[in-house]
């Protein structure tokens, strides 16, 4: 099995999706998605007199096991088949949600994506990774289940809020460390749409050697075992939190000299992520350390297994014990303080 | 991955459970089995200090979505991780249940069975089918994952219930027309011990072969198609439906002659199921109709799949067009009232 990933535009997918070999298409679409979009979404989904239309709740609201019973009752309801087709159209949460629908209804039916944030178009929508949030957790209860097709038409980000752009270009600024191709991509400015579709296919390729996470796919952590604990502490977007996830990953670690690439990087998207959020307040080094250990249980490993990048294109991983990573925070806590590059 | 189903009694199944290579156990037990054997359960879990016990509702009470809300909330709370082991203890329902929490709580994790009722131990802890029930059918929603082991104790089936006795009996007959092994078992009168081993075996064979019920796994169906339909028109217990859905697809598609081994595999598993429910009563076409028509719907052909026999041990499919078989049955109706054998 096998994702294919291609760039579209809303033509060609009202093209792709005519010729869909099902008899049942379910489309499970953000609600804002479809405030904005419905007649050219309604249009391309005209050829289909067979489709069943479920509006999911906008954004991360959709992603409550209530939700994932009413979209399950919904299609089960109009009498779902196994031959049917899935369609998420939407961010990350949607097709996570979507996804995850598509994996439990009649133990599963295929699906595509059509992903309209920036977040989603280089990272969520790729992968197979199904799922909801638990009430203690985000992400804990889904699936495993590879999309066939993944539509990317970078037309939807016209109308993405601001700080959804940025969130997606902390992501790809990641990618940069992962891949030379991307980061020269990046350094050159490279047409957004270029870059996406190199991203997304990075992602693709890694993922396919990697199905399960057991191995290769852990390098697409890179930036998130502290970007996750800065992301709720600060309340920042996923992707910013990522870009300071690598900023202090590479000062903590003695890659301090990858620092300059991450604002050539940023500067080659076109964003502007301004000074840490920490700079000039207490360095929370327990409130980071409280999520990074939450994390190691759910992986059950002595260690915590960060990912460092040795130059552009190559990253390791490197096991640090719980209380020494603790201790070389401590040890910095002062000159974290006043860390900004 | 294939799943291990060995002949077990509670002591060997407390050594395995002793030698489970993780260090975090989530059990899934049955109320009623919990009841009866929590004493036995108990010293079987006892050299496990890492274990988290969740009680699940009796039978079928526990294939609810709140139910299923509930077990994945319980196990997260506690904190489970990505090499936790799952064991679910019970009848059908109670691993189909557990199994689904399994293949759910953070994209999946590894599990066995413990089935105590005889329906369970000759074919639903077998094959990774597991799943819930929606508010439009039983077992809409679910998914495909594999228990690593089964481990079968026929010393459960002590405490079990006369008519679940039955329930169990009905599906070795079914076997028992599938394979000239258990064929041979069943006129024997040999063990249940055997005969229980032997219809594992059988099911697991069949399912590895076709994991994901495209093809082999069809024959498994065997009675399945009228037998649903009976289950709910009479209410029957499942096995002793499949019963006479076999009788009547043997009489309804000039199978008469298999009648005979009906009766003689009745009496080879000690089961005594008397006279058809339909005898003497207006034969209920329409119902029937309407149930094979709601089947046909979830699988989208444009006929009905018929398992067959051509002689024991030898069965195929025949496709029968939905108007075609209700005319059958309607030509074959007042024969039918009267039909037994």
């Amino acid at each position: 099995m096998k994702t294919s990933v291609s760039e579209e535009n809303l033509d060609s997918i009202k093209k792709k999706i005519a010729n869909l070999s099902t008899d049942q298409l379910l489309i499970v679409v953000d609600s804002r998605v479809w405030q904005l979009y419905s007649k050219q979404l309604e249009e391309g989904l005209s050829s289909r007199k067979d489709h069943i239309l479920f509006k999911a709740q906008e954004g991360e609201n959709t992603k409550s096991f209530e939700e994932f019973n009413s979209g399950l009752e919904y299609f089960l309801e109009k009498g779902v088949h196994r031959g049917a087709h899935l369609i998420a159209i939407g961010g990350g949460a949607t097709s996570d949600f979507g996804g995850f629908i598509a994996a439990s209804i009649l133990r599963g039916i295929s699906w595509s994506v059509v992903p309209t944030t920036l977040l989603s178009m280089v990272d969520a929508s790729i992968g197979g990774k199904t799922g909801i949030n638990s009430k203690h957790g985000k992400n804990l209860i889904g699936a495993f289940h590879l999309p066939d097709n993944v539509w990317l038409d970078v037309n939807f980000l016209e109308t993405l809020a601001p700080g959804e752009m940025d969130s997606g270009k902390g992501e790809i600024i990641k990618y940069a460390f992962l891949s030379e191709t991307i980061s020269a991509l990046v350094k050159s400015e490279a047409p957004l749409k270029e870059i996406v579709q190199a991203c997304a296919l990075e992602k693709q390729k890694i993922v396919e050697d990697d199905f399960r996470e057991l191995g290769a796919r852990i390098s697409l952590n890179l930036g998130h075992t502290f970007g996750h604990a800065l992301e709720k502490i600060y309340d920042l977007s996923h992707g910013v939190a990522i870009f300071w996830g690598m900023a202090l990953i590479f000062k903590v670690f003695d890659s301090a000299h990858l620092l300059e690439n991450l604002r050539l990087f940023e500067k080659g998207v076109k964003a502007d992520f301004g000074a840490p959020p920490w700079l000039n307040k207490t360095f929370p080094v327990d409130k980071i350390m409280d999520f990074v250990s939450k994390d190691k249980k759910r992986r059950k490993s002595e260690n915590i297994e960060f990912v460092l990048i040795d130059e552009i294109g190559s990253s390791k991983t490197r096991l640090v014990g719980i209380e020494d990573c603790r201790e070389r925070l401590e040890g910095m806590k002062d000159e974290l303080r006043s860390f900004t590059f």
